[in-house]
């Protein structure tokens, strides 16, 4: 396709700096079209909203591309992009971040940023969520940018990628030099061991507020996580399927 | 174990019918503690809070149970319930449920009641949501409660199923002696056709509202979807591996 449509949402909002750079690098490959949060959305997994009205408004945000901002979460920006806003036009691509911190292994169950990109993949749209391991405001994304320049110019120009697809895509906050290249990974089966703040608000009453640290239990060879800490960009293959196909076998004794 | 502890939590909220059947069963299998959204939460996918507090109290909905109501998501409730409530004792099971309405194929991806039983999981605990194929409040869930039971007798008493699980469950809403038994199916590759009903609100702004028909495609034998058609119980053993295998060797190229 010529000029193809390329579809830029994220998930810490419109005003953050990650999608401004990804906006600035998907320029290069396409007409970009932006719907994305009106507010933070990270940590909203999967979610959609149906019990409450969604609002959208168009904004002037990035200098000559059509943007919007969207009351709802990440997957509904998608599920509006592609049902309402753009529902008489093909999307070639749809580009999801950059998120300010990881989105590795289990990360990618709780992410708006992946779980958007994912929402377009199912919608048959080839889609890639980026992050950067830089939690920050101030992360500089200079160097995933041109990364991530790389890596479009080479799926969509020299290898003319063709069908579906969803990556998870994880770059290291290292200089442009330092980064040793990609691997293609599987989800590492680590988590969060959660710890949670207990506090009393000025009204006396009790809260809790969401902590924890990482657990990387599993750093094995082939793991986005042992990717990362060996200084590559981690691309893991993802999916919606969710069914455990060897669980099947286990559980076959039920049928009789 | 004898009085194994049970971990009872939902999406639709503490006080939706759903649930309250759920702990009627769950009694005649352990102790039953309840942690639960304090408002509806369908729909909240795998969504976390992160950016807010979250708050619990406790209250008195069903009889002799422990139970706390959670300003969270349902995710949050089952973190709350092993890292604050719960911490210092074992969750033998925790179930999810009943659901008012399908998780059937792609739903589990944006179902609070699935991503609920699927925390527990990754977080060690066995874990089974279960969903009635009936939306309304009023639903009828005795023939259900009667399945959930025989399942569960089967499953922890007859079986003694050791390890580790996730699964799916979802109940055509028949009567009882209609239902042919279980079936061990993987999630059919079926999504949302999403539609928005767009409208004026009383101030004159326009706003969007989610609505859309769901897409039966693949109803091969083997599918949750087919199952349920034919009068079945369709059980899908899930998982919080995302990685597309298969996607892995395809994208190998990029190592190069």
């Amino acid at each position: 396709m010529a000029n193809p449509l390329i579809l830029v949402t994220n998930d810490d909002g419109i005003v953050a700096p990650g999608i401004k750079a990804l906006v600035n690098v998907a320029k290069q490959f396409g007409e970009v079209f932006v719907v994305a949060p009106d507010k933070p959305q990270s940590g909203k997994g999967h979610g959609i909203t149906i019990s409450d009205p969604i609002r959208i408004r168009k904004v002037d945000v990035f200098e000559g591309v059509t943007s919007y901002e969207c009351s709802g979460t990440p997957v509904d920006c998608v599920k509006l992009a592609k049902t309402v806003l753009l529902k008489d036009r093909e999307i070639s691509l749809c580009l999801s971040g950059i998120n300010h911190g990881s989105n590795s292994s289990i990360n990618i169950i709780y992410s708006g940023t992946m779980s958007a990109a994912m929402e377009a993949h199912l919608e048959g749209i080839p889609s890639i969520g980026f992050s950067l391991l830089d939690y920050s405001f101030e992360a500089d994304f200079s160097s995933a940018s041109q990364h991530i320049a790389e890596l479009l110019r080479f799926i969509l120009h020299k290898q003319k990628l063709q069908g579906n697809y969803l990556l998870n895509v994880n770059i290291p906050a290292i200089p442009y030099e330092e980064i040793k290249g990609y691997k293609i990974c599987r989800q590492a089966d680590a988590r969060w061991i959660e710890e949670y703040v207990e506090a009393i608000d000025p009204k006396g009453q009790q809260y809790f507020w969401l902590t924890g640290s990482f657990d990387h239990s599993d750093m094995e060879e082939g793991t986005d996580n042992y990717a990362l800490s060996e200084g590559y960009i981690s691309i893991v293959p993802s999916m919606y399927d969710l069914t455990d196909y060897k669980g099947i076998k286990r559980f076959k004794f039920l049928e009789d």
